[in-house]
């Protein structure tokens, strides 16, 4: 795997990125798969190896041992707020304004609704078409149940700004595309909202663990985001929410479980929101989930979000390089933007027949995955993938396309999920 | 722990009876921790011993070894539905009519919405005082979001059948108190909702894994339950949905999210609901959660629900009759229904000093809980619980109200949660 082309580009150039590399030492943080080159953590994060442990104390000492009594002995009633608050350094948010609970999905819905009874005259909800369908779907079923009495305006990505006006109850957006890594100018779009008198509201799924972002300097109105990529959290990890504090006293949101409540445990019939973000929560949290999720935040941390940010844009911009030296002769396209300031953590790249290269490339143990029509999708996770990864990666995609191994039979048949 | 009274029972017959129990061994399923009387399976349930290796095996192999594969490899996409289909068989539902998803309070919200949009010219919902709060406030945050077009009716919990009307889009009762274990007529009430064109929605937190019930005979329209009590899922386990396939072409509800869609690795900007249960899905399932309810419901089929109710109904026959011969001296009176058919899998005990007396009585390893203003609460999960320990549970009580151990200072201060 050591194979040279006449670019000037080499493996062991990418070998000398790899030991000038400040972080490079992270990886051992994680357990990853031998021979495996795993560029799919935008879809799924590795396990941090620490999680491990911690998964395996809550069953066998504090949901084993302690039982009922783990809610408090353990905290782990606090742990939603305690997770929420160490997510907040990531996004530039405060303490108190972040809480880990339920899904994006459910989360979506929860800030939408917020939004629109925070502007009750106005009945548009702007988004952008390259948003995640789970952000449209849910603004697109709570429409529907209030009687299509508000409408969803989907516009083009880069037309966003611009159309917001005076009857937008508030902007839903994700800052980075989940095909193409396009990045949203955060603080250009909520300045633009809250000009002319509208809400902005984050999607952060792609955002939190890689790209550094200051929620509260740009004023965001609300986000939400995910647990299970950047974050390392594990397979349908809980999801977060975010409402900044200046928000706190007139915010109301529809689901209102009994954890949510100023006084749980007075077991009264008459629902008062909790103060605080404590109100964005329902019901008793998912434990083993979020318990899971705390190693790999710890992690990122610790790594520092500018130095993971840095070391994701060398790798991307080191894997578009050599992916035009490359692979361009082979039909591929790169849909992702070149401007590091407007890509998050992947590259996308465009083939006809990218379902059967992506399947080929796995059968050669470089994970990605494949997004319709024709989008061949790598995620670069700082903390773990090398940069002579980057060049194996590469290495193997052209020797699948010279190969033709992409046509054997077996890489045909589409077969969801991934 | 062998005293005697003047009363027929003693700890041999208690003993006698735990070795005539034909579900006895089922007991060694679980991680008990030594010395412990655990009485509190109605909060959460116990540790199935295969669980904790089941989700070290998730850790391990499935996320740490295939990673994002595992969605396809191990399923993970598919155990919404297939632990679905085994809640199913306890609760007299078909396969395809039941999955796992959320919480309780999000899915509350669900069925409640999906009635409301199936009755559109009613404006009743019909709920009884002893429903749990969080199925109250879930409905009071949707009819407040709709803008109170519609009204919460609020009934004794003996008088919920005679309360529908004409109006009454649906109801919605807990089948099971949670402070005091009173049983609802699920088919009566069912029944009467129907002779009203209303429809019956059941929260089964309570009565799954204890009490034996036939969702479908019974013509029940939605129901929703809890994964954390006698199934014994863990701390937060996700919950679950039923919907009838009568109503599958027909239902609709809000939380629309992309894993509800007929075809989510499309990624269409349209939401279209998938048939079948699976429209209640709306995000990735939550793996380490899902996987830790696997076992403890394989175990309960397998125990079979008529024998863990028939066990249960001894047990907490036999615990009323002892605090009927030793307590009712001490203060304490009984909240549970007498007759069998009229209560669950626990007995409520009250008592004015309840929360210090049930502090003193954890101190000597018995577990159970309080519940405001008064109730001293046992629950007895029949698969782990012996007869000689509702024995010892009542001699201990007998012990700390006659050596006034809960007069101790450090049992005063009221600190939730348990």
């Amino acid at each position: 795997m050591t194979a040279q082309t006449s670019s000037a580009t080499t493996r062991a150039t990418c070998e000398a990125f790899d030991r000038a590399d400040p972080i490079r030492a992270y990886r051992d943080r994680f357990r990853l798969p031998e021979g495996v080159i795993y560029l799919d953590g935008n879809s799924l994060g590795a396990l941090p190896k620490a999680t491990a442990d911690r998964v395996k104390k809550v069953l066998d000492v504090e949901w084993g041992e302690h039982l009922v009594d783990g809610w408090l002995k353990d905290n782990w009633m606090g742990l939603s707020e305690v997770l929420g608050d160490k997510i907040a350094k990531l996004i530039g948010a405060d303490a108190g304004e972040v809480i880990v609970v339920d899904t994006t999905s459910i989360n979506v819905h929860k800030v939408i609704a917020a939004a629109m009874l925070m502007r009750p005259d106005r009945r548009t909800l702007l988004t952008d078409k390259g948003n995640f369908p789970t952000d449209v779907y849910m603004a697109q079923g709570l429409v529907e149940f209030l009687g299509r009495q508000h409408r969803i305006k989907m516009v083009e990505e880069d037309e966003v700004a611009e159309s917001i006006d005076e009857d937008t109850a508030a902007v839903f957006c994700t800052q980075i595309n989940y095909k193409t890594g396009r990045l949203h100018d955060m603080a250009k779009i909520t300045k633009a909202a809250h000009a002319k008198g509208a809400l902005a509201i984050w999607d952060l799924a792609h955002t939190a663990g890689c790209v550094p972002i200051e929620l509260n300097k740009i004023e965001a109105d609300f986000a939400v985001g995910c647990g299970y990529k950047y974050l390392n959290g594990g397979p349908g990890a809980p999801a977060f929410v975010f409402a900044p504090k200046r928000h706190h006293d007139k915010v109301r949101q529809p689901l209102t479980g009994w954890l949510g409540h100023t006084n749980p445990f007075e077991f009264g019939l008459d629902y008062k929101p909790a103060q605080g973000i404590r109100q964005f929560r329902a019901s008793s949290p998912p434990i083993l989930g979020i318990v899971a999720m705390e190693a790999g935040i710890d992690d990122m941390i610790e790594f520092g979000i500018g130095n993971v940010r840095a070391k994701s844009l060398a790798l991307t911009s080191l894997f578009m390089k050599l992916v035009e030296e490359r692979l361009l002769k082979h039909g591929f396209g790169i849909a992702t933007p070149k401007e590091t300031e407007r890509r998050g953590s992947q590259v996308a790249l465009t083939h006809k027949d990218g379902w059967a290269i992506m399947q080929a490339l796995k059968a050669r143990k470089v994970i990605g995955d494949f997004r319709e029509p024709n989008i061949v999708r790598f995620g670069f996770a700082a903390p773990y993938v090398r940069f002579a990864d980057v060049w194996d990666a590469v290495e193997n995609l052209v020797q699948v396309m010279e190969k033709e191994e992409w046509k054997k039979p077996e890489f045909q048949n589409k077969k969801w999920v991934t």
